[in-house]
């Protein structure tokens, strides 16, 4: 896919410093490609619910922006990025303890585009090969430009 | 709705005081009822997206507890609860600062039970009047019973 | 809530004729108010799966086209509606004999509307005190404007 | 994928024959494999909305049978199987003339399982070059067995 704006991964790292939850989270933005984002995190024991996995809003948390952010990549330099909503399905619990989120535009569109995602956990982050489907995500992403964009 | 453990109240609290997450959110469980819960909470700078407004993911974390919880209340005593799938749609910035997000059993089974929730934004508890609808979400449940329930 | 269109339930009823799935399905328009429709439709054997019961994605199709045409009552004369997508909990065999789709608009609004959608199964029309619930639906639908709503 | 059935593909076949509705929407299943199922049909004007293209909810009808086979092909002789929930997204006008609806399981459960499907359009069915996304689908789809098995 071909970015709009040249300049797309560091207006993407920008937006990404801002979102103040993914440090609570401890999440980082591994990697950013045209329609494709990978975020990645470690459990902690603060996000946990009562069985001492992740919260499943957690995990979408971050998800929710992997998935936000690989169709900003696409997006004119001025547009905000709204997700309309998105659906998750669990997979397996969040035990990891590393976490890394997948995320890649499905049909890119000048005002609606839908991605999909994927939590996978693995006990490190180079160990491909024992990692295990957490979650997947398919979410319905909005370009706001204009006056509405300053709504967000 | 008739729930299986006269117990469920305390029950639900002591799962809800398990889930480390909640204190994180500085969620707080401000009503129980059979079938039907209510979580609220306060924005947090550092629960925020990158326009200030409280991250989607926050939101839904609340709520899918809200619903979780919800189903839970009508669970027997040795149930595990499990959130199979969850879908959400975001009405509108997440600003609060208030926020009260109520779940209530649409269809409740013996395995499986359908939750639906909504988060109201208000610039005060007792500020019914003026709360706004930021989200809604409708929820698929799981009852984890016997060993299947140790795993979570 | 007010419709920006004062002929809209004429302009509704005309697009439902033009569906010609709907007499396939023997769907009927019920009723029609600002932000909510109702569509009426009985058991057909060449509708069913397996079991005899009518097929999910049938009970949806009825159900989506209420909820678009909820979503549709709100919008200006000259606009065109487009179901975005939509997510269905299916919570008992869809028995019927006789089908109730009711749909109702959540959040309306300018680009984007959110419409939540039941169905209910029943003996008879007139047979709401032993009705029962047969699906729950929610659904994003967008207002199409000028060039764009010729495509559709 | 492992079947626990070895006769999957003729049981899955005779449950298709008994699905009445996909007589109505000429749907014919294409392909089985082990988790995987592809169900292909035309474009019929009686299945359509009011602009000519196939209603979404036809096109859903179709690819949640999809979605449910293709979890059953993995389900013990004896199971039934029960479609949860299904969230749809409408990608491109189903403009057709010729569908392909492929489903794929995402995570096979003993009693849950998640599927996911696509819609692609085409001119003619061997012309993969050409063919355009039309719509995606995640499924959650249960295991029924024994008495509840009955209700199905």
């Amino acid at each position: 896919m071909q970015p709009a704006d040249p300049l797309y991964a560091q207006r993407l790292r920008d937006s990404f410093e801002r979102q103040a939850v993914m440090k609570t989270l401890g999440a980082e933005l591994a990697s950013v490609q045209p329609g494709k984002v990978c975020i990645t995190m470690w459990h902690r024991p603060e996000l946990t619910q009562q069985h001492g996995f992740l919260h499943a809003g957690i995990v979408s948390t971050a998800l929710d922006s992997a998935c936000g952010y690989a169709a900003y990549s696409l997006m004119p330099e001025e547009a905000a990025v709204l997700t309309i909503e998105f659906k998750v399905n669990l997979l397996s619990p969040a035990r990891g303890p590393w976490f890394c989120c997948e995320a890649e535009v499905l049909k890119p569109g000048r005002t609606i585009s839908v991605v999909e995602g994927r939590v996978w956990g693995a006990a490190a982050p180079d160990d491909q090969a024992n990692r295990k489907l957490v979650a997947s995500m398919s979410a319905t992403v909005m370009t706001v430009l204009g006056r509405d964009g300053l709504k967000y």
